[in-house]
């Protein structure tokens, strides 16, 4: 193949070194962004590279953010008592889109992989549970975050997590991980859950594969 | 939804500017854009401006290029006699991957398409007529490409062209814009075709649309 321009082959390199973009996406890209106006593509350049430059780890959840503490730890609005754990800063995302979760969140950085080398203490696991030991030590007025939060408590350290949350995903690495943080908090007496595996909303019986139904059945509520 | 990072945050608005990237895509994307060395951002960010700032439309056939002329235009072991019409860059790029295409191009940069205001005018074709008027008025050797290139008639201009191919995408749009260019060529008496349409290979006869079968009956060959 002949490259009319070497620029825009250049572009078209760069762009499939991303995830999920291939070589014909890419050349798509780089045909929209020949025709984009300059300050545009200027500016897609500038957020490229203010992240890398910007950006750091949270010091409580180890989540993504511009700041030190990052606005959900920050935020005297979420129940610091409850700590979800998830895999990536992603993760954080997708249930923060939810608008459901109004808790706080701890970050691993991955999950439990032999096959890839990565064990526990490649992980933020340590610095889970030192969150969780500090959390618990701490004097605070009441047994949950939102007491804590009337009485003032915020701003000195956080209230006693009452709820652990392992929201890793669903499959083998995860489910060890989940596994394995679970007996490192048994020490602590506090409540250790794991979020539920099932047929997704919108998801038909008849496509769903074994593992999936097996545990849509074992997981069943009483209506 | 809380956002943890403005930077983060930024860049995904600026990544679902581009086309085929969606939000979900577009965060993971950042995610892998925060975990990636900064060099390599940098060299992604460079590219995307330069592609702005270097690249610009080749003299003879329109196609995006770093220099005056496009390397295939430019090349003597190109068919310059034979001109394939095409809508866009990103055409001839597909073309080149086919390996099977020696001839030049010429990009109209569109189709004629009355919905979206864009008339002939709008487009490459006048430059196309010019094109064809001037290399069919040029004293060359040969009657072809390969005859004139061997009587060294490359520098000073280009050999009549013998065949104009219309790969304009088969829609409406396409078919139209095809159409008026065959109409415009007529007095040139040249041979003018247009690619075929039929079954893509590894198509499936069940589940073709009705207008591509009848098209592939149409257009059948004898074997």
């Amino acid at each position: 193949m002949q490259f009319t321009s070497e620029s825009v082959e250049a572009l078209v390199e760069q762009l499939t070194k991303l995830p999920t973009i291939g070589r014909k996406t890419a050349q798509r890209l780089a045909a929209f962004v020949l025709k984009m106006p300059r300050e545009d593509v200027v500016e897609i350049a500038k957020a490229l590279v203010a992240v890398k430059d910007r950006v750091k780890h949270c010091a409580v959840c180890h989540n993504v953010t511009d700041t030190d503490i990052c606005p959900v730890c920050a935020s005297a609005r979420r129940d610091h008592s409850v700590v979800c754990v998830v895999e990536e800063p992603t993760d954080v995302m997708a249930l923060e889109r939810t608008g459901e979760y109004d808790g706080v969140y701890h970050v691993l950085g991955g999950v439990i992989s032999p096959l890839d080398g990565i064990g526990p203490e490649d992980l933020r696991i340590r610095e889970l549970v030192e969150r969780i030991t500090a959390a618990q030590s701490e004097p605070v007025v009441g047994g949950d975050g939102h007491v804590a939060e009337e009485a003032g408590s915020y701003g000195n350290g956080h209230p006693p997590v009452r709820e652990v949350i392992l929201a890793m995903n669903p499959n083998v690495e995860g489910d060890t991980t989940a596994y394995y943080i679970s007996q490192l908090l048994k020490p602590f007496g506090i409540k250790v859950t794991r979020i539920a595996r099932g047929l997704p909303i919108g998801g038909d019986l008849e496509y769903a594969d074994e593992a999936t139904l097996s545990r849509a059945l074992e997981g069943r509520n009483s209506i």
